[in-house]
């Protein structure tokens, strides 16, 4: 099979097809609603709740839609399509009057996909989906954490005990699912509700680099404080689009200028190929508030990325197996 | 399994699920791509020639997700998806950079559905597509045509014999798949190329109601007339959305003030219900002209109402199988 | 104080004023939170819960923006503002995270605008709001209802007795807030979910008119079965923008094709002015759906009329004191 | 030369030519600015005072552009360009600092075009150009009116005698431009600054037909009043496009909602083909609010049919001139 | 009181609250156009004439809208509503018809803000509206200025001596309310109509830095020659939006590709709180090129960091006062 | 003549003339379709092909809309309508239905300018283009090229020697018209069909610099390569939008996030003042995804500094031919 770009199509056999044709999955992935053989689930997980003016809800839909536009292979190279079985498995089911039906609904759908040795990489939805996730995802924890997001989200909780967009790393955190010290927070930024938001950070050891940090850092030394931190462990990679600037990320409920550029978060991204990365969340677009698609275009790339650094991270485990198997072997010998 | 509009949701089992929930498909119809027991199957023709101002090719995508707005059962109670088996079998191949090969893959594509015997309901793309549907689908020809338009696309070809979106109709009556005589078209308005432009429709028996004739006859006299040309015989559905008034249809390569309301065209479709109708399409919307849906949103009920008549029609000649098994039957006692 | 049109401006005294100066409120009411000497508070409910694809909990401040361009008389010439005292007396306060405690907030909201002796005319937020409206409006129920809608909106809840957008109405009549027999739903049209959706009115001596019974009926005729149904009693006018076609309410959950054109809404409208109108709400405005302010540009002008229906009842009601008093006087000569 | 709708083309000689190659001029029209050889002069009139919310003054350039989807003959077939020598002859200067001088600036342009014999069909704009414009294409003075309005424009001037959008009218009466008993406007509707709005049309013998009084009327029943009120004598037709209904027009500086639909003015405007028709304009095209260009395109269209009006208007006087010849010549005999 | 992220409320007492319950005020402050007890006024001044394409009239309904996404804390950490008395006053007065009397009465409105002891924070309006601002606040002569700005506004009045967007700098300067010495304009860039437009500053000591010059200097470069040219004199800071560049600011008049990022603007702003900044202004947001309300959120932004400027050099001043009369209390021992 | 910017306006003569005045040209540039006299022409080519999701033959009109707000001096004060006769000449006739016509009516109308001694700066329509151009403009065998672009465009061609967007580069250098080692690829970037997608560069000794090379040489040290790359002989500049950063350049067929900003292309290109340039394109401006006209906008300021480069380039070898007159002339001596 080759491909061109000589008209934006794909050539399927010696038949040039269209990138417009089929229905819309994310990366132009098969869709396999059943989990069969799989080693990369894209999921959806399409529910908000009424905070802010977001309407997360239809972020999947929006993002695949948009992923269209992303070509199977990776600006730097990396074609994870090749390394690894991936496929849109679809939605997780939601129950739109009910929060916390959704929340376990959520931890259901990516815990029958873990059951299978799948990994998920997922689009949301509110950032509160992220703990779910990891609830369905994470069997050994606790893992380190990469959090891209303009706020912290280590919010206290107002509301009794219940997952929010603004809490859902704490919580992960006091649930012993995510490791603090191995947590770094990037690209925080925006105005503040209160002073204090940056506490739960500085009194459980977790890094937080605020973009005027990253400014001074760039964008190699921030990788450098990445590695620093998270270290050879396992590692989950959670974007929040609003940590983009808001002329990439209009389409989300708290846009907040002075972002990352995606020149910059793709980068940051690329740099974190060597990491053992388990998979990985975009959350927080809201397509009424993105009329051209421009933010579920830049999710799609970003995705794009998490899933090429999921899939050499899966590949580098799969060499090791083979090495130690031949290692054994030879020393069976 | 029952269902409610409490939150927008339906409910599968006791679960209730929000309609923005899974992969966009046309009418929330399963996906089926291997064309297995489908009575109807809904289609996309993502195609388009440069002509115009028009991106139909992406209208097959942006009526599924704008689909997702409309519920099962019809306004005038009719259920086709418990009458019928109904399925989203997803869109032709084209070629984009040659248009005589993509119209070839609709024909073999349609021709393959047709195959299993099931009909289509197809979305796409420009007018020419038409003609590779019908010439897929049609097998005992000449059939009825019922025909929405802004224009009467019976434009002579300076092409050199090649299908466009202003000469499908004519291309397929020369071809004897469409019968004239019992061809209607409704709706006709907008400013014109040529003054000669209604004369192949004259010359060859066809009937044209143009708005203004709509306006006097109303819809009553207007169904009375599509009754009295089509007759009891097999007939087609084909809409270009440009027959709808500019505040519906912006959303498609030549919009022209002064058509259908949705209401009117409603109405005329739900006339049609007791015609033996074989399946249909609802062509040229363009989404990057409509950048809040309405084009599709009205796309998508309009496939509706057809699939509902075809529906119907499929239950009427099973009926009548009975009907003629049991009156054998009997007579054979 | 006179006023002209020169300049789409205001005269305040001699002083010419653009219509775009101050804050937006309602109508260009005055902004009077401490609800002191009110005929007539219009108030902002904000709230909607993730059903369907809305945000209506935006509504109210887009309906405020827009209502910049409704001038202070009517089309018919009546002057509310001057036969009453009219401010914008602000939102509810709603908790976002809790739905059952926004409904709480809501009623207490409208139960001390109430307590002043003032009656409401309100902009939603999602439907489910009018079944608090009405509990904190209405002392000495049960009152009619005028209902226009695309949907019957009294499904059954399968979320455990909580109000929705699908039920408020139900729930109204269940808690004797309203009176089935002396309420009338207009404008029905739109796809199903169930077949039975209609049974409810049905079983409890609703009136109910599709949008095709309207096309029958006329204005006129519609309007009589409105006075038959509500008779002299206090009514209350409700009106879900989704009833409206989509030209004119893409900015909704839940758009659906088909219904009234803004000229015919307002005839109807104007033709309740000599009912016992006691308030009223426009409701499911979601604006992020709806970019050119059109929808809120409707939904400001059917306030405008249920405002100048609900003056002139308090004027009548005003004048029949007067008369009495007068009446009593001359009786005690 | 031929023509095809074949791709959306027009056919020079025998080359297709696509609609969207060269610059936008108004209705294809060619490029004239030397004013030779014209009989209809389309023209721009790109000013507008900073009234309400428009932007009118960028309406000429958006109403060229989206004529390109106009096509040469009319719906009823006419073809002004075959009938007349018609061109696009630019746009009048403005100051934009400065209205009286761009008052005046339109008023030395359109003389300089009724100075070569050639009459006018404009694009605005704001409504207040209809005044320069009448001011400079009046000769023999007072003209009849077809005025389609929202609002009655014959407010009186609380600047001082200047022309604004709401009084051009008036100003044009005042001045012996416009016959008041020859008058009729049409389409009057939306919310009022003052209740007294009409009573300079009933003191002054102008007709007014309010919406609701066309809606009785119906479109032969109004061109029947046109006819009896404007008679046989010259009359211009100017058009504010708020008379439009909103889902048509929201591009507009004062969109009503209650208006005409585009299948109704176009009915009136053909139905005046056999009135002397001198010229006309269409104002008030806000392209800013008009993302989706409807507005300007409901614009162009109804331009069309001034053009088409005119057109056949001063076919007819040449063929009476003809005659008058041809009778003097053989009385000559 | 405490406050909160989650789910995107305030925290009102134990209340949760939404950011969008209420009527849009500037930065969710109370509304008090009585104008008692305030250090800090937000104001409108919603007038604009018709130069180029803008609507800047709008200007201030967007940005208060806007402002809702914007919490009350800034990113570096200062809390203005804590330091001072800071509330929106309203909008000034225009009279569309008249720009010389909206300057008039823009003159008035602020002086009798100045004169209550407040300051004033802006929204505009066009770019000329600094110079009434001006002219009300400034009551002891000269002040320093910093000047965002895409263009020089320094240009040579064709029009009489009248203030417009493109020399109120130059007037202001001219009537003494400026010190050209203390006046530094930053981030000039864009095309240019004539090659002199830069000579005005050159002859007046005028300090201007193009976006090259920026770019090598860096934001910290750039501060310290801010600090150098106004000193610690009492400085005023305007910000024409157009110094963005264009994907922050397309929803402006003269949009300007290859401005200021938002980061480096906000990171420029907040290096200059420590000096004595007075008060400022936020220009030409024109809403109708602003869809997505992304140029008035940066305005909302940009606003908020003057405010905060504001506020600590109002807090500093109040300080010295206390030292000082700390000192002359324990002098007097 | 002078000009100014107070009022956005032009001064022709002692009138100010507002920018929004006549129809849209390139730059304000006279129309010349005559030909006659010209130095550069500047030219649209409104063809595309279906490849993608663009509509790029809709690009020359909206770039020439939006060129209305540049002024006709650069930023860094060239002058080239001073230096240059430059006028718009309208566009290349094209046929819709055929892409091997269009492709040679490209050729004949620039062959047509090239045979009057005027070169083109040129506005798409598809990259593919590029090619025709080059054929028509290129008479002296192979040229430097600057070539733009998020992609090699160096694909292999699966349509049987087609030209398309997607190897217009290649095919100009098989044809000799390019010269591959004086060729520079700048702004590479994107996700990719082929890992082998750049194997072309390498194997004709073109230069490729991806933008993360960029990144590190900075805008200088990437000058520095081109005029190494390119010499002094003369060079072609063609621009591919879709190498500029999303947020610039939405409104393109293939938007790919992580290009240059603005600010980083207009630096380069005045860079290349020295060059020896003799035309260039601006290529996939794709009108119906660019809805607030920022793509155009950006085209149009990318145009200017081309025909900037140009002009200099032309006056300079003016100046030559001058020295060589005069040390002609003074050695005749």
């Amino acid at each position: 099979m080759s491909a061109s770009d000589a008209g934006g199509v794909h050539l399927v056999g010696d038949q040039a097809v269209s990138r417009f044709v089929g229905l819309s999955t994310f990366l132009h992935a098969p869709y396999q609603p059943d989990l069969q053989g799989i080693d990369i689930a894209l999921a959806g997980i399409p529910y908000d709740f009424q905070s802010g003016r977001g309407s997360a809800r239809l972020g999947p839909s929006q993002v695949r839609e948009m992923s269209r536009l992303v070509r199977q292979i990776t600006m730097g190279g990396v074609a994870p399509f090749e390394l690894c079985r991936i496929a849109d498995v679809g939605d997780s089911a939601t129950n739109p009057m009910d929060p916390r039906k959704s929340v376990e609904l959520a931890t259901e759908f990516v815990t029958r996909i873990a059951d299978t040795g799948a990994t998920v990489v997922a689009v949301g939805g509110d950032h509160g989906a992220t703990y779910p996730i990891l609830k369905g995802l994470v069997r050994n924890g606790p893992v380190g954490l990469i959090h891209f997001d303009a706020h912290p989200d280590t919010y206290d909780d107002p509301f009794g005990g219940f997952v929010t967009h603004g809490n859902a790393i704490r919580l992960a955190i006091e649930d012993g699912i995510v490791d603090p010290t191995r947590t770094i927070s990037l690209g925080i930024h925006g105005s503040r509700f209160i002073k204090t938001d940056r506490d739960y950070h500085a009194d459980h050891g977790m890094r937080l680099v605020t973009i005027d940090e990253f400014t001074q850092l760039g964008v190699e030394g921030t990788l450098e404080e990445v590695r620093r931190v998270v270290g050879e462990g396992p590692t989950y990679i959670t974007v929040d689009v609003d940590v983009l600037d808001t002329p990439f990320a209009m389409g989300t409920g708290s846009p907040e200028p002075g972002g990352f550029s995606m020149r910059e978060i793709l980068n940051l991204l690329r740099g974190m190929h060597g990491l053992d990365i388990i998979g990985g969340d975009v959350m927080e677009v809201a397509p009424p508030f993105d009329s051209d698609g421009q933010t579920a275009l830049c999710a799609a790339n970003i995705m794009h990325e998490i899933v090429a650094a999921t899939a050499l991270a899966i590949d580098r485990r799969r060499e090791s197996l083979v090495d130690a198997a031949t290692t054994a072997a030879s020393g069976a010998q």
